[in-house]
């Protein structure tokens, strides 16, 4: 059997109850810390621990270039890919400046860039080809391509134990991917999901709403989660949505990023809608399809800072507020213990 | 001259602009770390420093007891106001475990409660009576009542020099005195602004909105922002009134916590606008009146979790963010450092 059939692990609903049971007893009112008190009571159900720990943290960023830039979709020159790897091997990316931050474990897998690289510290070389097929006018991967993608997302988890995983993308280009798919998931037309990506500006969006409208048409109706991402993905998509499905099946909760990680979150829930109990969504991309996007999964992202930057930062800027959470949650007297009068009414 | 009539002082031109010349030039898109950004550009002017430091937070918590707490208008008895105050001296609240995590320094100002307190470690006793008066009866305190409430909010900023100021409160029926304040000063109605607080049901907030409609009545058309809190406030949160203003005139950025605090804020802002440029709103209070008081400051708070829980809470909870704005802003090599290719449109 193919490891993506493999079932999701079913959520500890006994750590879960003794979780919640905890919060009623901890000296605030009931309910006062809001979605704190929720992260920290699924926590435990994923972690199947009444007090869940958020000590080991696993970022993995996934790069790739997209054949689809040829169609003049991106703000940024093509070579910002392979660019913006050395970056992050050198620590000066964002996540590479969060992640130092969060003593969180960052590791980059290369699943292909234009520019070649050299061999660079934690950067894995998973090279499938130099980029994706142009989905304008092919298949964006073919099935042993979009397998191998799949295969290297499973491999970041498994690699990497920890008690949350972060995916993070980098790939000049992947919001084409990434809206296309999401106009064939939710059914929302592709001037309702496209926005400005890295900076385009509005003619260029109206450039991309075309490309992505016409590699809908030559696509057809597919709606089947791997033929999609075969046809529409990218490299780093594909490893990310199989990178979710591990983590469902390993029992790891995943922290999703923004608009192009939570396309591949959706993908991974409709291949498996019990992935959505892993998941939780950091922050609200400043991308404008993200808002159908929650309604699609559906989702209640933490933040909602603005941020449309990638790499993963959005997720880690939001594991503060998880660790607080958990803090909290383990740490605050109860009721009894602090001999606080309770609610008289 | 009154401490209160000295200046506020002005932001740093200069760092400021450096500040946002350098987010012009880290490896990212421009604007795609949306309100981090914006965050470590203001406290760079406000640092007066290109790269501003987060690591000396102060944590000041304020508590009082309310005399309005005898028209029934809260949820729980008075004497979880001297509670909660053991609770953080033995480290068991929320604020408590959120300042150990952020390695921050928390001392708690003890304004007068009706359950009289032995001595406490990190509690500073500055006893003005054993609560206000009762506002829909009586004016809330006197003018020398004042004065001393708001000395007690400079103490607090005075006595502990440090890169960010956190306000919090304990009080039982501070909402009441709060929404009260708030329609004094924005104009909305009571029904518009009043909301649960601790954990009213739907008679007991109609209950409490006629208390304060009635004390609203009773004190007048007032709008000078001191004779309303000698009228309507509480000890705590007239600390926190005086506390924002020292921290402008001072030069020390604060983190504005919820409804309570963000009433304190607004009345600090009419007695001299320019307090508004040294502060941040950390949260969206789940108080349902908060989004009017986000209008009247105007405010976008970071956060919008649901938190209703007071202390400072939801200002901890945002600091990590800040902290990360700042790791950001200081961090990141620059598209020059990096070799990464501009925007090529």
């Amino acid at each position: 059997m193919n490891w993506l059939e493999q079932p999701v692990r079913p959520i500890d609903a006994t750590a879960r109850a003794a979780a919640e049971a905890r919060q009623q007893q901890l000296t605030k009112p009931a309910g006062s810390l809001g979605q704190l008190e929720q992260l920290a009571i699924r926590l435990a159900g994923m972690q199947g621990r009444v007090c869940p720990q958020l000590d080991r943290i696993s970022i993995a960023v996934f790069a790739a270039d997209h054949g689809v830039t040829a169609e003049g979709v991106s703000a940024y020159p093509q070579a910002v890919t392979a660019e913006m790897i050395r970056n992050f091997a050198r620590g000066g990316a964002a996540i590479s400046v969060a992640a130092r931050l969060l003593d969180a474990r960052l590791q980059v897998w290369n699943l292909g860039t234009v520019v070649a690289l050299e061999t660079l510290p934690g950067v894995e070389s998973r090279i499938i080809a130099p980029q994706s097929g142009n989905l304008l006018r092919q298949p964006a991967m073919t099935g042993v391509q979009l397998q191998q993608a799949l295969d290297v997302g499973r491999e970041a988890v498994l690699q990497s134990p920890c008690d949350l995983f972060i995916g993070g993308e980098m790939g000049i280009g992947n919001t084409t991917a990434a809206t296309a798919l999401a106009v064939a998931l939710t059914g929302y037309s592709a001037a309702e999901l496209t926005g400005p990506g890295t900076g385009l500006d509005s003619e260029g969006v109206a450039h991309k709403v075309r490309v992505i409208e016409q590699a809908l048409l030559r696509h057809g109706k597919e709606r089947s989660p791997l033929n999609l991402l075969a046809s529409l993905g990218g490299f780093e998509i594909a490893a990310l949505a199989g990178a979710y499905l591990t983590c469902a099946q390993q029992g790891v909760p995943a922290l999703v990023d923004g608009f192009i990680c939570s396309v591949a979150a959706l993908l991974a829930c409709r291949y498996q809608p019990a992935v959505a109990d892993w998941l939780i969504f950091a922050h609200h991309s400043a991308e404008p399809g993200y808002r159908r996007l929650c309604e699609a999964l559906p989702s209640l992202p933490l933040l909602d800072l603005g941020l449309r930057l990638g790499e993963g930062s959005g997720a880690a800027t939001a594991v503060p507020l998880l660790r607080v959470a958990c803090a909290l949650h383990a740490e605050m007297a109860t009721f009894a213990e602090a001999a606080v009068s309770e609610k008289s009414t």
